[in-house]
């Protein structure tokens, strides 16, 4: 390290213990946590989570989609730092509202600091991570990609429309900061890791390289239903047959295809007619695969169809469906960042940062294409999440908060020397 | 052939057809027919049969399970012809019908013939083949293998028991025939074939050899829920690919082990949780297989765990289950009897009949290790069966049901040649 690392001032790991379980009272089931975004639960934690803004100094509302966002009082390049507070329709605890109680805790860290509390630190929770209505919702209403069409037809898997549950949210809702990009110069988002790679690794810290690209197919194929006793093996045209095959054959090729991080997964099966002495006329499956390489993602999609193809010709049924259901691209995280949160990582731990893509999607995906974008992990027990038994030691929950903290002091430093840069070259004086 | 085949009396083929038409009505729902047993559309259609039994001059009861058998008021060795009237939840017209309007024409043809008039020839309609609420009731029960605590504890899959349908039918029911040793010295049983074997091979009768036996075994993988984006390939614990895989290995092992009749499936398929961005954590499945050969179908249920068992640790995941949910034995057809049907065929219409074994099962096999017995098949337009689209041509049905009056006839001589056979080894006449 050619200078010695500004680090932020130390975050009080018991306020910021006591902020997550304070927040997991909302909807606590058991050890998980049931709070569905714009549930009541969800409106009721996020009115609790705009005091604690309040009281940390920044000027906090909530957008008419349900954002809680804390504006800094203070001028000059922002970092904005966000996660989510929603869960899965069963969550864990930590999930998104880790990130965001650290963006909290750094907030009132910070103003703790001589010279960082003149800084400019946005925070946010975004609403509807989990998808209940709207993929990425909230992040990318704050970013200006959500039409009005959107929110008038949205609904959820249950029927509820979007417009009737911010209804609730309405008598809270006021005009809040949007993205601008003259005062925002980075985006940073903690998480856990939600899978096994830290743990696995003996490491306590993820420096996100990048968040996977995902796409997502149907596959069907349609055979001829017949007596399973009566209809001789060659005279079959055994739909369930074809896609067992289609899916070990998959399977195959895509493992010879693959990079390092590359994962793919054939679920949502349903055979019919489903019973033993049928022969089956359909099978169907999601055929789902992630890469950070959007070239894999390609030679994978181009595969997929040839492969479904042969193997129903094979068996004598018809690849009925083949189409793509969904395509995110991958998001790389910008390169400084990453060295910057590496850097803290590796002043207050040394030896404790692992570099490693995301493999599942996170609002900072959104911000990546805009501005740039960093993401920090902390280990996940067990590799579990989206589940009742997720979990992180209270070590790692501080440590993370710790470095996140450091992370973004050095991210002001950089925006400072991006800043002269950019003047060097312009001749001008973008600083308000 | 060394003698002239004596042929029944000749059979009346618009006769036939409209009694099948008219027991078609019950129940009917475009070309299909709902007429599950003891619903009270089935319960109608026994009535009507009685009557018909007793216009051709049978004692004919309806007994307490809801048997229609027809006793001949004849004496001396009996024919027993039979199948069922009753359908599946969603069935086709013929199915068992078939078999039992055969049975009917068959007697009145008999009754017109100088020597045959003398003849008895027993018919019934056996009750619930389609398993509604116990398998075979209707054949076990005449043949005295139903006990009373089946009868007393059985309901079908809505929970509707069987004491409970039997109220209505309770007004109708009298003490009738049972299965009798000393009389019946055959059964015989007259079906479409439900696959596409004769249609396949030009053929329009099919003398069946054996009815198949059949095991079904239930197979579970268990793994563990993870999520599909964040759990590399190497860390996963996919029951759902591990259920695939054996799929396609069993279909792999069973070609090499099958023979030429040998069928299985692979359905009922169940891959929790059902989502694509989530390894599975179970994955099961029913695997079924048929044979007649019994020591093929303890080879196939000798290799199925084995199988599993090497899929389950290759894929890192545990074969939690892997049982047998039910086992039939092979019923094999008395050679005489597949002898004479063939004498039969070949008389009315050379080069027309198919030895085959049947694929599916049907009452006969409750009788076959009883007493000689015999089916005859015939051709189902497509293979196809248990549909509404399920047919045979007219030509077919008439045919079959001549050949079949004609069987009938020879069944009478063999019985005499039995007969007179035994008197010479015994010194006894047993003939009344």
């Amino acid at each position: 390290m050619p200078k010695k690392l500004q680090q932020a001032p130390a975050i009080d790991g018991e306020r910021l213990l006591a902020d997550l379980r304070e927040l997991r009272s909302f909807g606590a089931m058991g050890t998980g946590v049931v709070r569905p975004a714009l549930t009541l639960v969800d409106i009721e934690a996020r009115l609790w989570l705009r005091e604690r803004m309040i009281d940390a100094g920044l000027d906090a509302r909530i957008d008419r989609v349900g954002n809680v966002i804390g504006k800094s009082p203070n001028g000059g390049r922002a970092v904005l730092m966000g996660s989510h507070t929603d869960t899965q329709r069963e969550g864990g605890w930590l999930d998104g509202a880790l990130g965001v109680i650290y963006a909290l805790e750094i907030a009132r860290a910070l103003a703790r600091g001589p010279t960082t509390t003149r800084r400019a630190l946005d925070i946010a929770s975004w609403i509807d991570e989990e998808s209940r209505f709207v993929h990425y919702l909230g992040s990318r209403y704050f970013v200006r990609q959500v039409t009005e069409r959107e929110l008038s037809t949205a609904a959820d898997s249950d029927g509820i429309r979007l417009s009737d549950a911010l209804q609730a949210l309405a008598p809270h809702a006021e005009d809040a900061l949007q993205f601008d990009a003259d005062r925002h110069g980075a985006y940073f988002e903690a998480h856990i890791e939600q899978g096994g790679v830290l743990e696995g690794a003996g490491r306590r810290l993820g420096v996100v390289t990048s968040i996977v690209g995902a796409r997502q197919f149907a596959i069907e194929f349609s055979g001829q239903s017949n007596h399973a006793g009566t209809t001789p093996m060659r005279l079959r045209h055994d739909a369930s047959m074809a896609l067992y095959t289609a899916a070990v054959s998959l399977d195959r090729e895509f493992r010879e295809l693959a990079g390092i991080d590359t994962v793919w997964n054939v679920n949502e099966v349903v055979v019919m007619p489903a019973a033993a002495s049928i022969v089956a006329a359909t099978a169907r499956a999601a055929v789902q695969f992630r890469d950070t390489d959007s070239r894999r993602l390609d030679e994978f999609a181009a595969r997929l169809p040839v492969i479904a193809g042969q193997v129903a010709a094979e068996r004598h049924v018809r690849l009925a469906r083949c189409g793509l259901v969904f395509s995110v691209s991958p998001a790389p995280m910008h390169p400084a960042l990453q060295d910057l949160i590496e850097a803290a990582a590796e002043a207050r731990q040394p030896g404790s940062s692992l570099r490693m893509p995301s493999g599942a999607g996170h609002d900072a995906q959104i911000f990546s294409p805009l501005v740039p974008t960093g993401m920090l992990f902390v280990p996940s027990i067990g590799g579990i999440s989206h589940s009742f038994n997720e979990d992180t030691s209270d070590a790692d929950i501080v440590l993370g908060c710790q470095v996140a903290a450091d992370a973004v002091v050095q991210m002001f430093d950089w925006l400072d020397e991006e800043e002269a840069r950019t003047r060097q070259w312009t001749g001008q004086d973008r600083a308000s």
